[in-house]
This record gives C-alpha cells, sequence and structure tokens, in this order.
C-alpha cells in the first residue's frame, strides 16, 4: 500500500541526563511514522530549547544541535509528508511563550472540532501562526484560568473533539495525553529513573526501555520532579483503536496493547486464507508492509511463500524520469518482480489496502508483464470506503476505490484474476478479544458525531490564509 | 566603527506586477541594514504568501522562490544579528492569521513599553512564538475591536511607546506608519502605479522608483485600491530623529529628511575640523564609513586626504584564527594599513564614534606599528554615553567608554596622541536646520519617559522563555 | 552479512537520445553495488562531458546536471565505500585527455598487477592524480602505439592481470570488457536501437532493455556507428565467476548466467538445510540478504519461516550515539528482533557469511536477549578463510574468523547453540552445472598467481602518497 | 575597471606547526586575486594531503578541513573564473603521484608554449586529467631523468616559455621559482624559522611575517631541511613585470619591488592630471580600483576630490533582474551616483582601464543621469590595444575597444565630454626607475615571441576534449 500517507510519532522522556539525545534515538525508531519534517523540544526547569526542520532525523540533528538542546526533559516529534504543504511552520514541537512561561507541544492525531475552537479564538482576538490543528491547544491552555499546568491541559483537553496523543512539556513537567477514543496509540516505558513516551513500543526497545503499559484511553498522565501521576478527567468513550496501525502504521516489532503487531498481521494473512484461498502456485507479499500477512496467508492456505518483489531502498523524495516514459516506471522505482518466482505461476499476491488503486493497477500489471499465469490479489484489510478524520491522510470519498466500485468491479479495473478483501468479521477474528477498532472507514460510521461538511476539506489543516513558501 | 551593530531595513510595493522581485531588489539595497536574516511577504487579494531564512538577501532568494510569492503587493525586511540570539523564530516579516484574514508586518524599531503589553496580554491568555517586540503589534490589531484593518492598526500604535517604522500588508492593503517622534526613517516613493516605501531612498534609486517624500513622524498611510490615505491619529511629538542614521547607518547616497547624507558627513568632518585640527601631515579615515567625513576633515583643515587603510572585502561571517594568535588579528582581518603612507607622518585618523573602544584601540595600535609618528584620532560623533531604546543595538552603560571616562582619559586608554570627539554643537550646525534629532546617545535625555529598570535588559528582545537553536 | 563492502556497477548506453538519463536509471538500479560515489560520462562525437559526485545517484545527478551531459552515449559507475579512504579523486568515470582525443574508463573489480604496471610507467614518467588501480589502464592505452582505439585497448588489456569488466567511452566509440577469468558480472541488452551494458540485469529491467546475453569472459566489445563487433583476443582461462555475486552482491531479481540469483539463493537455503537441519521451532533470516536462503532453509527443512528482525532503512551514514551506550547499538540501530517471534522458541537464523564475526556476535545477542531458547546460525556460503583479491573488499586474513577457527570455535565465540557453514560441495551443488565459480575465498587457491606479499596491502588502492581530504 | 578578470594568488610556507592554517591566511589575503577556486596541499615528510573546491578561501576551508592537512609545509592557490569553464579539474594546487612520490604545484601566469610540450608528451603516451597549462611541468618533472627535484624542475622549466611564478610541494622539499621575464610577482618572507612564499606582500603582513625580497626573475629558489638556496639556472631576459599589477591587480597596500602600489597609483594620477586636467569642478573615482588614482589626479590638478560613487559590497554571485529591465541595472547592483555630489558638477572621473568599453559606457550614462555637467573620463593607464599571454584572462583582439578605435573615437561611444588615457611615457614617468615592466598590451609588442595563431585562442586553456560539468 503506497497511498496513504504515514502520520505522525511522539517521544518523550523525562528525567534523563541525555534527553534530547534519547529522543534523537526515540524519533529515529518511528521514522517510519513520518518522513517529511521533526523537531525535539528539551528544558531544564528555567527555559525550552527547540530545534526543528524539515527532514529526515539523521539529517536534521547533528552532534553540536543535540549539545545546545539542554535539560533533562525533552519531547520529539516526527510529521507526514503532503504534497505542497508541508512547512517549516506546521513542523512540530510547536512552541509559545504565555503567562506562566514556555510549552511545547507534540501531536499525533487531529482535532476534529479545531476551526471551531479557532473561530471562538480568533473573534476573542487570538492570532494563529501555523494552519496545525495543534495550535489551538497551545491556546487553550494559555486562556485557561486555572493555575497549575496540568488543570490548564485538563481543562483545555475538555474542550476538544477527535484523536489526540499528545505529549506537553514545560520547563518543569511533562504530560501525555490519550483521547477518550485510543484512536492513535501512546505507550509508556521506564528507562533507569526516567519515564519515557512513545507512539511505538520499538522506540523503548531500541533505548532499551522497558514498557510498563499503554496510557490508557482518556488518560492524563502527569510527571514533574515528585514522579508520575495519572488523571482520568475525561468522559470514557467506547475503546476505538485505529485498526490501520494493526494492518499498516506500526512497526512489525512493536507490541500494541498487549499483541504483537507482527503476529497479528499473521493472523490477518490466514484469516484472509480461510475466506478467500484460491487455487495457486505461490504467495508474494507487496514489500514491506505486506511480508507479515503474506506469510500468514501462505501458512493459512499452505500454498508456498517466496518474495516475488524485489524492493529498492535507495529511493529519493524525487526522481528523474526519461522522457518517453517507461512503463510502469512509477512503480519500478521502487519494485521489480522476480521473473524466475513469477513466470508461468498462478500467484496470490497479498497487500494490505486498496486506496486509490493506481499502485495496485501497476502491481498487477508488472505481474503480467513477468509471466504470472494467474494473479490473485488479497488485501488484508476490508474495504476502505470512508475517509478518516483521525490523523490519516486518507484521499476525499471521491478518490477512495473501494467507495465507488463493488469488489467485483474493482477486480475487473485492476485487471486481476480474483481480488479479494479481508472481511470486517475476518479482520475482527484476527484481531481477538481486548482491541476494540475503529471501523470508520470501513464502514462510513464515526464513534464521535463529525460536523462532516465543515470539516472534510480541513481535516488535517485549517483555514489557510497565509501560505509559507519554499 | 565597527562596534556598533546595524539595525533593520524595511522595504514595500504596492500595485506591481513583479511585487516581490521588486521588494528582493529594494532589501538588496538596504542589506547594510542587516545581514542576518531577511524575508518577504507578498499578497493577492486573497492570500499571503511568504518567505524568510537567515542568510543574505541574494542567498535566501532565488528566482522559484520569488515566483511562488504571488500578488502585487509585497513587503520585505532585513534583520540585524546579534550574536548568539538570531533566530528564524524571529526573522521578519512576522505573519500570523486571525479573526480578520492574515496579516504581516515589517519592523525597523523598538517598542519600549512591550514588555508590558505582552505581560497584559498574556494575562488575558496570548500565546507568543517569538521573542521579538514587534509580535505584541499583531496581538493588538488581533484584539482591536475595530472592523477596518486602519482602524485596528490606529488602536494599536496608540498603545505603542518607542520607535516604529512600520509595513503592515493584509490581503488587500498596505499601511505604513512612523513613530510620533520620527526616530527610525521611512520613505515614500513611486514607480509608475505602485507606491513604494522604504527605509532609505537609495532602495527607490535602484529600481529607478521617484522619491516623494518622507513618511512624517506619526503619519499612517493606508494604501489599497482607491489609492493611498494619509492619517495623524497619534499626539505629535517634537521630531526626533536618530541622528546615527546621520552618521554611521544611512548609505552615503541616500536623501534623509531632503539632506544628502554624503554632503552632511562631509559637513561634520569640516566641523570636526574647525574644532579640533591638530598639527598633521595627513588625514586618513577608518573605511568605508569614515571616508565623508575624513575628507570633509580634510577639506577643513586643509589637510591632505590619503587612503591610509585598505579593506578586505571577502570578510565571511567566522573566521579561523591560528593557534598562537597574530598581533591585531581581528582587525587586520578586515583592515589593512598602507605602510608607505603611515610611516613617519603625523596623522588624523577619523572615525564616526567609539562605543566599547575595543576596536578604536586596535587601529591606534595598528597606526602605531605601522610607523605613523603622531595620531590623532577624530570622532565624527559626540561621546555616546548612554544605551539607545530606540532601534540601535548599543551595549550597556557599564560597556560604553564614553560613558565611563572623559576624553583625556580615553585618548590615554587608547594610546593616540590626540583623540577628540566632536561637540553636539558642533554636529548640530552639521546637521543644520530642518532636522531635529534624539541626543539621547549623548547627554541621556531621553525624548520619551523609558521605564529604564524594566526595559534595561529587554530593549531588543522580550523574555526569553523559549530558545530556538541552531 | 555487514562486512563486506559492496564493490562497484558499471552501466553503458551508446546511441540513445537521453544517453545521461538512462544511465542515470541503470546506476539507480546498481545502487546496491556501491553507494559512495557515482558519476556519469557522456560523448557527443566530439567531446566527453563527465560529472562524479560522492553521494548517492539520485542526490548527485539532477535534471540540470544530467542536461549537460550531452551526446547519445554514456558510461556511469556506482563506488563502493572504505571508511576515510573514498575520495573524489578516485571516482569513475575516470576521464583523460591523451593524443587520439579522450576516453572515459569505469571499472568494476581489481588489477592484480597494477602496482608493478604502474612502477613501469612511472619509471618512465607518468604522472598518476588518482589512487585507483583503473588508472593504470588509461595510461596504457595512451602509450599504445597502435591507431585504433580497439587494438589501444586489447593491447593495454593483454597487460593486466586480475579481475575486470570494463567499459571505455571516447568520442565516438564504446568498448566493453570483461577479464578471461569472467570474475565480476557484465551483461549486454538492447533498448531499441541502443546497445547496453550493465553489471547486473536488473539494471536492464529497470529501462525495459532487452537482455541479449552475458559479455563472455576474455571477450572484447567494440560499438560504433557500424554495430557492435565481437573480439577474443586475451588467452582464455577458467571460468572463476564470483560466487558472492550469487551468494551476496547481486540483486535477486537479477539472472546471472541465465540463472535467477534469487532461485540460486533459495537451493543454497535448501542444500544447507540438507547439511544441517537442527530440531527447531522456526525459521528467520538475517534481512534483507538472507531472506531468500532463509526462505530455501525453511522449505527444505520443513521448519516455518518468519520474519524474525524489522529492519530499519531510514539509516544514515553517521549516527549519534548516546554516551553510556546501549547494549547492541549499532546492530540495532538497523535490525530489530520481533520479540513475539523469537520468545521460548528454537530457532535457525539464516546469513549469509560470516566475515570479522562482529554482526554475527551481535545478532546471537540480540536473539538472546529477545529470549530465544536455541539459536542455530546457519550461514548460506562455506567458510571464508582468505582475502580477495579480484574487487571485493574483504578484510585481511588475520581479521577473518574462519581463518583462525573452526566452526565448532566460531560457534563457541559467537555463543550460538550450534553453528554451521554450508558446506563447498553443497555451494556447487546449489549453483549447479554452467557456472564455474571462484573458490578462492573458500579454499586459499587463486586462480591466477597473485604476488600475495606486494599485493596483499594494495589490493584496492595503489599507494598513497597524496591524500585528498573532506 | 570591472572586465578584466583577477588571474591567481599563490601562497606558500615551509616549517611552520601551523601550515596550512597559515596559508588559509595567506591565500585569504590575496583572495583579491581570484574568488572562484582554492586550494591547499601541505606535506609531513612522508606524505602529501590536499583539499581543493569551487568557493572563496573562508568557505572552503574550515578547522576539520585545516586539521587534516597535516604537516610543517604548505602551498596554496586562488583561482579566477571565467564564465562557464571553472571547473574543479583546474582548481589548484595540481597534485599528482609519480616515480619519485608526490607533487604538488601552484601557478600564477600563462605557459605560452604548453601546447606544444603537451602534443610531444601526448605523442609519447602521456594523459591529461586537466585542461590547465599548469599540469605540463608536472609530467615534464616526471619524466626528468634526474635524481634530484631541483634538477627535475630545473630542467622542465628550461622547457618552459611564457608567464610563472611556481610554487612546488614534495613531501620533504618546496621550490619557489619565476620565469626570467618576471611577468607575474613573487615575493619570499620569513616568519620566525619559516619561509614564506607569497603572490603579494600584503599575505605577509596579514600573518605578520617580514618581507625579504622579491624572488628574483629567473630565480630558483630551493627550500629543505637545510634552509633556502638560490639558483638561477634560466637564460636572463629583459625584466617584464606586468603593469598592470601596479593599475589593478595587486592590493594597495602591497610592495611591489621595494614600491608601494598605492603611491604608484596616487602618481600615475598625477601624470594622468598631468597630461590632461580639463577645468573641472569635482575628482571622483570609480570604487575601489580608481581610488588612489583619482586622489593622485585630485593632488595633481588641485580639482576637489569626491567619493561620487557608493559601492554595494553584498553583490553575490548571480542576480535576479526584473522582467522590465531597469536602466543600468547591472552596474547600479554595484555602483549607485551620490546625486548631491554629481548634480550640475562638471566631473572628472578616474578609473584604470577601458577593455571591451561595456562598464565605461553604464557609469557615463549614470553620471548623466545624476544630473552631471560635463563628464571627463580619465584612465590611469594607456590605451590597451592587444591581449594579454602572460596570465591575465583579457578579451580577444576584436573585443578590445582601444584596439578599434582612437580616443577621440572612444569618447564618442562613450558619450562622454572628453575621455583621455594615460600616456605611455606617464606610465613610465609614474613607475619611475627599478621597473622595468611588459608593455605588450599596450603596444603589441611581446617580450618573448609568441606562436600568435596557435596560442591565441588556447592562451589559458589546453584543448577542450573532456569537459567537466556543474
Amino acid at each position: 500500500m503506497e497511498e496513504i500517507k504515514d502520520e505522525c510519532g511522539v517521544f518523550g522522556i523525562y528525567n534523563n541526563e541525555e534527553a534530547a539525545k534519547i529522543t534523537y534515538l526515540g524519533l529515529y525508531a518511528l521514522q517510519h511514522r513520518g518522513q517529511e519534517s521533526c523537531g525535539i523540544a528539551s528544558s531544564d526547569s528555567n527555559n525550552l530549547y527547540f530545534h526543528k526542520s524539515l527532514g529526515l532525523v539523521n539529517d536534521v540533528f547533528k552532534e553540536n544541535t543535540l549539545s545546545q538542546l539542554k535539560g533533562k526533559n525533552a519531547i520529539g516529534h516526527v510529521r507526514y509528508s503532503t504534497a505542497g504543504e508541508t512547512l517549516l511552520k506546521n513542523a512540530q514541537p510547536l512552541v509559545a511563550d504565555y503567562y506562566y512561561g514556555s510549552i511545547a507541544v507534540a501531536h499525533n492525531g487531529n482535532i476534529t472540532n479545531a476551526r471551531i475552537i479557532k473561530d471562538e479564538l480568533e473573534e476573542n482576538g487570538s492570532i494563529f501562526s501555523s494552519t496545525s490543528d495543534t495550535e489551538v491547544v497551545i491556546h487553550l491552555i494559555a486562556s485557561s484560568a486555572e493555575d497549575l499546568l496540568i488543570d490548564r491541559a485538563i481543562n483545555s483537553l475538555k474542550r476538544l473533539k477527535g484523536a489526540y496523543s499528545f505529549l506537553f512539556l514545560s520547563e518543569k513537567e511533562m504530560i501525555a495525553a490519550r483521547d477518550p477514543f485510543g484512536f492513535r496509540p501512546l505507550v509508556m516505558g521506564r528507562l533507569n529513573g526516567s519515564f519515557v513516551f512513545a507512539s511505538e513500543t520499538c522506540a523503548l526497545d531500541l533505548i532499551n526501555a522497558e514498557y510498563i503499559r499503554d496510557v490508557k484511553p482518556g488518560e492524563v498522565i502527569l510527571v514533574n520532579g515528585e514522579g508520575a501521576k495519572s488523571f482520568f478527567p475525561l468522559r470514557l468513550e467506547k475503546n476505538s483503536n485505529c485498526v490501520f496501525e494493526l494492518i499498516y502504521f506500526s512497526r512489525p516489532d512493536s507490541i500494541f496493547n498487549g499483541k504483537s503487531i507482527y503476529s497479528l498481521r499473521i493472523r490477518m494473512g490466514k484469516e484472509l486464507a480461510k475466506e478467500s484461498t484460491p487455487e495457486a502456485d505461490i504467495v508474494i507479499p507487496v514489500p514491506d508492509s505486506g511480508v507479515p500477512a503474506a506469510l500468514g496467508f501462505s501458512k493459512g492456505s499452505g500454498i508456498d511463500f517466496e518474495m516475488g518483489f524485489t524492493r529498492n531502498h535507495y529511493v529519493g523524495r524525487t526522481f528523474i524520469e526519461p522522457k518517453k516514459s517507461i512503463r510502469h516506471f512509477g512503480v519500478k522505482v521502487k519494485l521489480n518482480p522476480v521473473p524466475d518466482v513469477i513466470r508461468g505461476k498462478k500467484v496470490v499476491v497479498v497487500d494490505d489496502s486498496v486506496v486509490r488503486g493506481t499502485t495496485s493497477k501497476k502491481i498487477v500489471d508488472m505481474l503480467k508483464l513477468a509471466g504470472a499465469k494467474e494473479i490473485h490479489l488479497r488485501l488484508s484489510s476490508p474495504m476502505v470506503i470512508a475517509p478518516c478524520f483521525y490523523g490519516i491522510d486518507t484521499p476525499v470519498k471521491e478518490d477512495l476505490m473501494a467507495a465507488k466500485y463493488t469488489e467485483k468491479e474493482i477486480n475487473a479495473q485492476l485487471g486481476a484474476t480474483t481480488t479479494r478483501f479481508l472481511s470486517i468479521d475476518g479482520l475482527r477474528r484476527a484481531v481477538g478479544n481486548g482491541i476494540n477498532f475503529c471501523e470508520a472507514c470501513f464502514s462510513n460510521v464515526y464513534p464521535q458525531e463529525i460536523n462532516c461538511e465543515s470539516e472534510y476539506e480541513n481535516q488535517t489543516q485549517l483555514k489557510l490564509f497565509s501560505k509559507e513558501v519554499f
């Protein structure tokens, strides 16, 4: 699946001599969640320090930058890319000064009522220097009448709808917060005497931190000199974890709510095999994300697993194409079929999902060209028929292939022999008990009322009066 | 004079097909007013576009950046450098979205009550994303109850104390404003059907614009589709133009209040000669800024003018020094005496001022080393005994040589044969009628009450809770 | 296998309107063969044009650079990295002017008698501006008495010992040559009316060129306006293809001598399973290179295949480590175990080879830490006991783990449960008929006499009198 | 004078703990002699180290680069720019390995028989990796049969015609050499126990080195562990110092053959005044190079000196022009008239020379536009009627204005009131005894026979078979 952009990743550590450096490592482990911009803010009881820039973690941060990010506390952020709109001014953490001092915030998610709150704030004279929905929460904190940061934060969170996993950093305190639905992931760990927060457990693993537990939906955790305190100030809702974290976003070595992402994907593949195993010679994945589901399909169906595609890992941001365009050039830059594996075979090819359908079409074409006898496309997710308002940058409904066509029509358009999606029930069986996931993108039923008309176009960005240019 | 940093320069053009490109040229002509960062914001009736970065105008803006700065209106800014504190977040124009749309502001000057206003705003919940005093004016505009931009701007300006030459840009309008004292310069011109504003006339000259007149102290000019309208909504004060624009900052080919900067400096040199011509063989300038005054001194005294120093124009931002430091290395990187001119001569060396005294000391030492028989240091400004709160980054009082020592003591410390400053009366004679300048730095008497204690340390920056790191 | 550096890749196209652009694409497909520097030289009958730089293909070449590389013929090169010694002056193609015009050369391999030839040339007054063994061949061509380029080239090749796949480009002609042993690969293809040469077929696939055949060992092919002519001027030797191309270097989707690399690796895994299948729960690869062999092992042994490691693909050139080093940090930056897969399991981990043994040790340690019950390390190559003088940058004998220790001792040092290498006979069975490979690194018996003493330290570089500094 | 490009500068120091750093400073002081590329080679008895790049000294060299340039000996080079042809491969010092070790060479000048020697060398099989005439001398040294470097160098120099000031560096020795005509400058100094060589004395001044004497025409100086030895192995010729060093190239604070450049220029201005003082109000220079001559003219004529032009020192390499071109934009970017000084005045404007005449035309136009009543152009050099083959990049004869027109016709074309060049006799008087200068560019009589036809087009570059692309 190439069409859905990654979203964001957050990381924070409290009370560590090398806070900025550890945060840099944590962000590096979360790099798959956002490659466009990244940033770190640190604090040393008196001040906040920050640096952010467009680029990968490893390019943006150097020894001398990290050494200037003083203090024992730090939060960081990696941000996804949306073509043409990736602006330095929207890079996170957002940092601002206000009455009580300074505050930095790193956010994974999407505030669905940001537009409404922003209108109110602007009516009262607030100015906005980014087009990010995240800026509203800083304004809310700044305009809160409460004395303590934790109270100001809680008051502000009560105003928000939508999806958020937040890390806040002040001079002396850190706050982690997760929306009552638990849309986006957030885990908590410990590294000797330091508290650690991260979007995924793979960030804990890299720094040898111990996983404590997931931050709970609706939970707000305050960390300061006296340790960590947990609050549940928000009305609890039905758990609605983003199922695409399980299907696609999270790294296979991460643990989500106690379950291994890798194993969940194996199970999705197995369920998919149960539902729709064709007569075939081999099962191949669309690498890298499709590998575990394809393995699961192989195990479930008994059909041999092969690595039918080679992936080129040196793909840069831009690529110069020859004038006389080479067939399927765009996909071939990243993926190339292994002819010996494909030729003359009945092939099951496993991918995670179909969004716009353009990549799937090219994959089917490439397999044909490589001599596949039959091509059975299997998707380890159900049909995506509705956009996400909770932090994933899916296209609008008109661009979602499955919103417009039936499974059969999709198969015809892609030119495959057969095309089958995992059923929602199959997905539920694969995920098993203990995880209640949000099915909005499959069912068009959203866990929380969305003011669809106004939010539709503004889901990831607020109004764009001023535009930064690069 | 090397110790006083340049300040800032602003430029704006309304209703021009190549607004961003013309602004780029205007900033280029004002580059001597600020070399650390620069930026341009443009508007096309619907949106604001902006780009700003650390660096020189010619490095920051390229053809493709300029082409993205759409629209027929633009304002720009060049900013000075203060070691360690030059931050991208403080680069101008500052741009923000608020209730009525977007606004950009470019500012030359220093708001002396910014701290107080900021405190009030923060108490009411405002957040600040820069440490620049300029941000307060955007907040004031945003929180104004008035309907029209011009009224919101005027309301806001009424709250400000201190020095400002402002250019505001909205989607459809441009506003130029100069504080009632006229501390910082601002001129108005016309380029065919376009209105132009600039800190100095040399920016008009480069683009072949016609000089109309100086924006008057306390004047607010609104430019929109209906043309330009002038307002005088502020209580007028006694004119207090910054005399250091005449002595040092402005380019010699600029016209200030109808008078040629070059000619004024020639007259300063002549007055200086009248007051204190020693018996000497030659007059030499400290280039480049000291050249006109030295020429004037030569004319006034009849002593031969020579270019006794060669200036190296390839000086970069940083310079690697040898370990075993070369004598006077820091100054020699920029200036080198011409031995043949100096050796065995009684030399009058003319510079603009003594601030910390460190550069003057090195100049005297270099002349001694080059074999000067006598060294008569002449300064084309009076003794600087007090810091500036109106936009020039002078050091605190303790670091001002003339605040601590008499002319005689200074001479002894510098090791010159004689050292003489232009008298305040001499300076007045040189400047002549028609320009009333601010003498605060010579007299310690400020035209407007300053809350000295609180402002002292915060003159150019607001409180520094959060620090951007590069 | 992380310790053996990639070597080099070459690409050339003759008679194509977009020669430079196609070469850029070809190099991109060969990027896995060298990431340190790259270059392209083109010709338009009258002149040669070239550009080369340190960096990846996609960073070094931009639209405007490619458009300046005029002409319908081009050759390109990607070069491997050896720490501290990667110099711009050694980047290829090497380009020189000489009596007959200009010549560019791209080389994959190692000339084992370069030192001796260089000494002779220097005695006769030649100067060398690189430390690359490749420069000697240009000198030989320049000093040849023959009139035609093809004769000069052949004369020069007759002097060379060792490994080479060469592409030469003059204003009007291209020459491809492969040493008589066929150490390094070189294939020939066709793209409409253009001739194409490349180190691997995957480069042909990306540009939709048709594979014709491998350039034969000892073959010299001249391409010019009259088409392509084949020559066999060199004494033929026993085929000695580099077996590590099959085991590790070549991309799995490439075809070597008519055989699929992917399938060969599957067979190596199967043979390995035949020889040494332990009682175990799962088989996991060290990604990405170990994947096919691990799959083959799984097929051969019937033990379940799992992706037990996640690979981070955002690894940059340098990485800032925390002061208090994290355990196994160096490997964890690239590879992370999937705990759920490993914990409590008897694990077969398949890698391609053990060179220094440092990475293998870390992999075993990481699996232990992840809770593996038993760790059975299986290598799809025999024990590497001798250095390569034919183009692979293996360490000196003292640093080769298998040169000093038995299989048992290696197992003990690595701390695995069992460690087993594929036997040479097993490797031969896997490779099958039709490919005679060089076994020097396994047997210490070299196909061609090497002047070991003098060549040992100079295998990849000539004497280093002058050192370029970056 | 803007049309003649600077040429080159060389610097060397032997036996200094900070050799590379001192060389960096020396090159910085010589930056006015070449802004396009620069390089340093150092040696530590065993090896040579080098770094070179396009760019200014201060951008190319950083602390960490300098620290890698080990050893107590170093030479450096700054190179001029010629549009489109400035190539990294031609950047100096050129460094090569040969039979006896390594050698680096830095060259200021032009070898007029380089083409002929290159042809011979190529016939004998030499290859060339640059298009610089300097490469031939390395080949000659490498192919010399002598045992000692000094003998090889002398043998090689005997083959050369034309202009050269050379610095050679081997592992243990340094050689300075100046052609028998003394076309290009080269001075020798001492810094404590270190020997120093430089193109101009201003480089000695910056590092506090003591000036010893000029290297004499035809002199070869060997510096090694035993000290410095002087040789005169070449047939001596009539001294023919480049007079344009005096008129234009050298920095005013440099001493040439014992005479101050500044004072020589003053005297040129005085002679010019003697020859052609019009009735006028003011004398103004074209800054910076015309300042001393204009001062001399003022002294000689008694007409008041004024700085009538302001120079913008922030000029970058490229400049974006507005579409509707501003009048005289190209010159205005660098120079702006001070209107108050010019308006209504009879102006003498002093420049160094007229080459193509394009800049002079713009200067006259700008003065007219600024309101000058009369414009008397005075040139402190005679008419340039013939190209230079000795190291200055003058245009071909057809592009030299004075080669095609009389003084009167030039005046008419430029549109000045009067235009007068200094006479050759006047120049001789100004220069005085003790300096015999080359007058080839004024007289078309060359001190050494030139094979005009073949050299004409190849004066600064050898044949361009291969072209590096940026």
